[in-house]
């Protein structure tokens, strides 16, 4: 800590926050989100203690400042929220008061019996006086005026009026604005905020492979054949599509169809073994189209309000450019050939894995930079990060501040499905959001659980949960051979719990069917063409369409950490509430966990946290089923059947 | 982080600990006992990582090493401790150890259906011939020989026999020797570890007024009527005995008897009411004696096992000649006049607070070190600190630092009752022990939940509580007119809850009249001179000694922060153990908290922790009364009478 006047510190500023790890990482908001900076601050002695946050974007100068507002034992706390995505720097200072001092002991002397206070009368036109002086040196004659006004007041005045002439209105502001600051102490190191654009906590995903965008499995589909698929996810209420690689695929080991080692004649390949003879990751398929079909792509999406993310997986088919021009990139055999993807005992024999620690590994990280950087320049503002957690927790720190640099407003989707460390380490260092274990959380418990380490611990500060029911790789137990209930109830779970959230396409038909025993697609998309009709009966997409709705119209189903659960006394429903800072949108969502049986419970509302008071009646309106309740007080019983509606999600009418 | 290669990172380490605030202030342990450092480690992929401690001495060169063990979730710990005081550095590295990877696919291998293994016996050639290299190159031909012999029989063994022959005695530590570390990746920064005597964590303190040393009020007593105190003070066990401020005593506004304004003749004065005539911090009251007398004492202390400890309290009465040498030192009225100390509307003018942010405060600052190094020159080795927590954080930060450059074995205590916040931060920056709440804690759930917070949280890692029951500040309201049943229930509770406790003299003496409505002592010895029998019928001190001489045979008495919660049915009990890291030393500790009447209940030891079995009768030896109990199973019967049995200190016999 330091001070102006190169003083040891007057004041202990400690325990600063939000900081992770110490503030190894900044702590990420995003545009217009709240975040309340805290610290302990103290002084030996009695002297009265002023606190203020200074904040400035990185980068720029002047510190703008806020005061911070002191609570329960010396934490001093003050809310604040950016209009701008940027790095912001938060510096604390505290000093104590020689004017706030001199009037609240001034007071307490009026409860004792000292008669003569001229000395103490007199020390107050001295420290008003200096208040004077620093008000005109900064150029603020009013205010100079005003303060010598007062001292004249103070002057003559009776002991006992004189607390009244300093709590007049406008005084102690006035007073505020020319503080003694000589001997402040200033917080060591800022705390940094990383504040993003909306999108990177408010977004809903919609996968699809473009290849198989018409359904018609006997022809491989183009971009210029995705226009009904963009329409569909618009019109279900979507504002990220994300398309699995679209660039050549290998043919060298190339899989064929349910993942068995050799393909057919005609068998497609998986799309995340890219690259051959057309190039590698800055090529696009040739069947999907060309850079110029892409790019008019992007732009039919952007033009719905939809943008388009790109998946980035770094990893070679045998046929990637790479392994011809960049030998020294891969691992090598005793006997110098390439060594393809292990896990021992699986071998993928259709991949060359890159060795980001070879000795040619800045080239390497370089090239793997300006491929990025290839289709930012074609207008792609969101990456999907294929295994983040195979390659070095370093090179993505230094490639998203790379790319950060160029655009901040890039967004990152970390697809780490691994131990908490790694995945919580790949939000610190710049992930904007990450997959998580939602898709196997199932309970109420489990869910409430998993729900309050995000929002409620340090992961708050760094880790954005992006929920999803399904991916191409993941069809859970839950919902296979599963009703329409089931795929409902999951997607309401994961629209409402997380700000974000994502399907993969086939959810909305209720697709269904596992490879027996696994936890996967039969005949998946990654590996074949897939037949489809979009608009299958027995479809949710209106219901699809209702959830995101609801996300689109509520402000509080828009914010990432604002939930607190509500106590069900059938453990079957899952309760939670979810709101805006000032309170103008309050939303409860109250699911029916069970796919096959209706559920029934009272449920213990928290009228306070509700904005709601008690004896009143209040009125609930189902924004899935368009219905108004009536509900009074506290506890209050919800029926929910799964055929007919699993779930509520309810706006709180305070009118 | 960084590596010997100057490549990036290639392991992640996170999330270190002990780290007090991120690392800000060193985590205190004393010689001997245990640290367990733990980090997050991981890396991207399935590679074998390995991970190493290195420690030392600040200010020496070389690192020791020892190996971290892998845990849950990818946390990494070691439990270590040091044998000497001082700052210990701690740097963690890890890497990714290329022979236990090739040996851990090797094997997952042969669970394949792979057929030719010659690739891999190759790889394993190369990894085994690197490792002889370096073996050779650090100069230890014994094992480059014993790897080149292995690298031998590799090359002709069958793939199957090879994990065997890597398991085989001393394989994988003759190869753990000579790890390839060119890319491992160390921590940023150091954990830094403050190893301090062990007396600052067990120390057992008798404060006492010397010039009350006789227990004859019509006299006052110096240094050399002290010994019979001495004497009782190690009979009774205690290791340190303490003296309130020894300096000659202000004349001017001294306070008389019960803190009265005015003194009459006769009078001695508060010892915290620093300087006269006969000098200030430097100076020793003449009616105690000398410095020759003092050094005397002390000298007689130590030769008993005890040291003295010293009031170091910054204030000065009018007298001090501070006042005429330096009155820039002091606050100043408008008319050039120096400050007493006020807490409006209260006046304390026989004290005169120094200003340490005057514009002098260099020369304040170095004259008061220079008065500790004075008395540690003089062989004092703790300071028991008046009222730290009213003077700035930032000066003790530097006293304490400068004073430790001198002799880092220098105790200091904390006497601040105050906020949370302070009282933390002091423990930070330096000071060796503290002053607590003990003191107001009387449920077994308050007492319960204080030590936890002290013990379990991050506390434990830098603030070191001192329990005492009474101080010549606090007389609590349940020792007024209380039982000597009272004052034995909380002894054994500051004596046995914590590793360091003291009292202040005449609780043994069970002394317990209040002011009326205060929580101070009738006639204080701190304004007169007070009139004891040192062996008045009904004293304790047949109990204080049984106490400190179960502390001081019991090394699990003697540790800090080993100490869990045993459920006693009956709330009326608190009963907990206490333990030696090697279990060789286990004590269960049972206490009725009403001093009243008679209390029972079951217990519910923990048996594993306790070491012992289930089904298995065990004894345990009450060290206080020299009764054996035979005890079985986890649940056990306890009675406490107050009136003659109020509580047992249990050794449990697992021989």
């Amino acid at each position: 800590m330091a001070n102006s006047a190169n003083r040891p510190d007057t004041v202990v500023i400690s325990n600063l926050s939000p900081l992770v790890e110490g503030g190894k990482f900044p702590a990420k908001r995003v545009v217009g989100e709240s975040v309340t900076i805290g610290a302990d601050i103290f002084k030996d002695g009695h002297d009265q203690v002023v606190a203020t946050l200074g904040w400035r974007k990185e980068g720029t100068k002047d510190l703008e400042e806020v005061p911070l507002v002191a609570g329960h034992n010396d934490r001093w706390e003050a809310t604040l929220s950016f209009p701008e995505t940027g790095f912001y720097e938060i510096v604390i200072s505290a000093w104590a008061d020689d004017f706030l001092t001199w009037l609240h002991d001034f007071e307490r002397r009026l409860t004792g019996d000292q008669d003569d206070f001229n000395t103490e009368i007199e020390e107050g036109r001295v420290i008003l006086n200096s208040a004077a002086i620093r008000a005109a040196g900064g150029r603020a004659g009013a205010d100079a005026q005003a303060i010598e006004d007062l001292t004249t007041i103070l002057m003559k005045s009776d002991p006992k009026d004189v607390p009244a002439l300093m709590y007049a209105p406008g005084i102690l502001e006035l007073l505020a604005r020319w503080p003694d600051r000589r001997l402040e102490t200033r917080s060591d190191e800022p705390i940094v905020i990383n504040v993003e654009t909306k999108l990177s906590a408010f977004s809903a995903w919609y996968e699809f492979f473009p290849r198989c965008a018409t359904g018609d499995a006997s022809k491989h589909s183009g971009f210029r054949d995705c226009l009904p698929r963009l329409d569909d996810a618009k019109e279900m209420g979507f504002n990220v599509v994300y398309f699995p690689p679209i660039h050549p695929i290998g043919e060298a080991h190339r899989k064929g169809k349910n993942n068995t080692v050799t393909a057919l004649e005609g068998d497609v390949g998986s799309p995340w073994a890219i690259g051959n003879k057309n190039g590698g990751h800055r090529a696009i398929e040739p069947q999907l189209g060309t850079i110029k079909d892409f790019v008019w792509l992007l732009e039919e999406a952007r033009s719905r309000g939809l943008e388009i993310a790109m998946d980035f997986a770094i990893q070679c088919s045998p046929d990637h450019p790479y392994v011809e021009e960049h030998p020294e990139w891969f691992y090598r055999r005793p006997d110098g050939s390439i060594k393809y993807a292990e896990n021992p005992p699986k071998k993928y024999q259709d991949i060359y894995p890159l060795d980001f620690h070879c000795d040619e590994w800045e080239l390497l990280w370089k090239e793997l930079l300006s491929v990025v950087l290839y289709w930012v320049d074609k207008g792609v503002k969101i990456f999907r990060v294929d295994n983040p957690h195979t390659k070095p927790v370093s090179f993505w720190e230094w490639l998203i501040a790379e790319v950060h640099l160029v655009d901040p407003d890039i967004i990152f989707l970390a697809e780490a499905f691994t131990r908490p460390a790694m995945m919580q380490m790949l939000g610190k260092i710049g992930f904007t959001q990450s997959y998580t274990y939602f898709t196997w959380r199932e309970t109420a418990t489990e869910l409430r659980e998993y729900v309050t380490e995000l929002t409620k611990g340090e992961m708050r500060d760094y880790f954005r949960g992006n929920f999803w029911p399904n991916t191409p790789d993941i069809l859970p137990h839950h919902l296979q051979h599963a009703t329409p209930s089931a795929f409902k109830i999951r997607a309401a779970l994961a629209a409402t719990l997380s700000s974000s959230w994502g399907m993969y396409s086939g959810y909305e038909l209720c697709e269904n069917h596992p490879l027996p025993g696994r936890e996967e697609y039969l005949d998946s998309e990654k590996y074949q063409l897939y037949q489809r009709d979009w608009n299958k009966p027995g479809n949710i997409k209106p219901f699809i369409k209702r959830l995101n709705e609801a996300r689109n119209q509520n402000p509080a189903l828009a914010e990432y950490a604002n939930i607190d659960f509500i106590h069900c006394d059938n453990d079957q429903l899952i309760a939670f509430h979810k709101w805006t800072d000032d309170g103008s949108n309050r939303i409860i969502v109250v699911v029916n966990l069970d796919p096959k049986t209706k559920q029934e419970s009272n449920i213990h509302l928290p009228l306070e946290a509700l904005g709601l008071s008690h004896g009143a009646a209040f009125e609930v309106e189902d924004l899935i089923y368009r219905e108004t309740y009536t509900w009074r007080e506290s506890t209050n019983f919800v029926s929910l059947d799964p055929r007919t509606k699993p779930v509520h999600i309810l706006k709180v009418k305070t009118s």
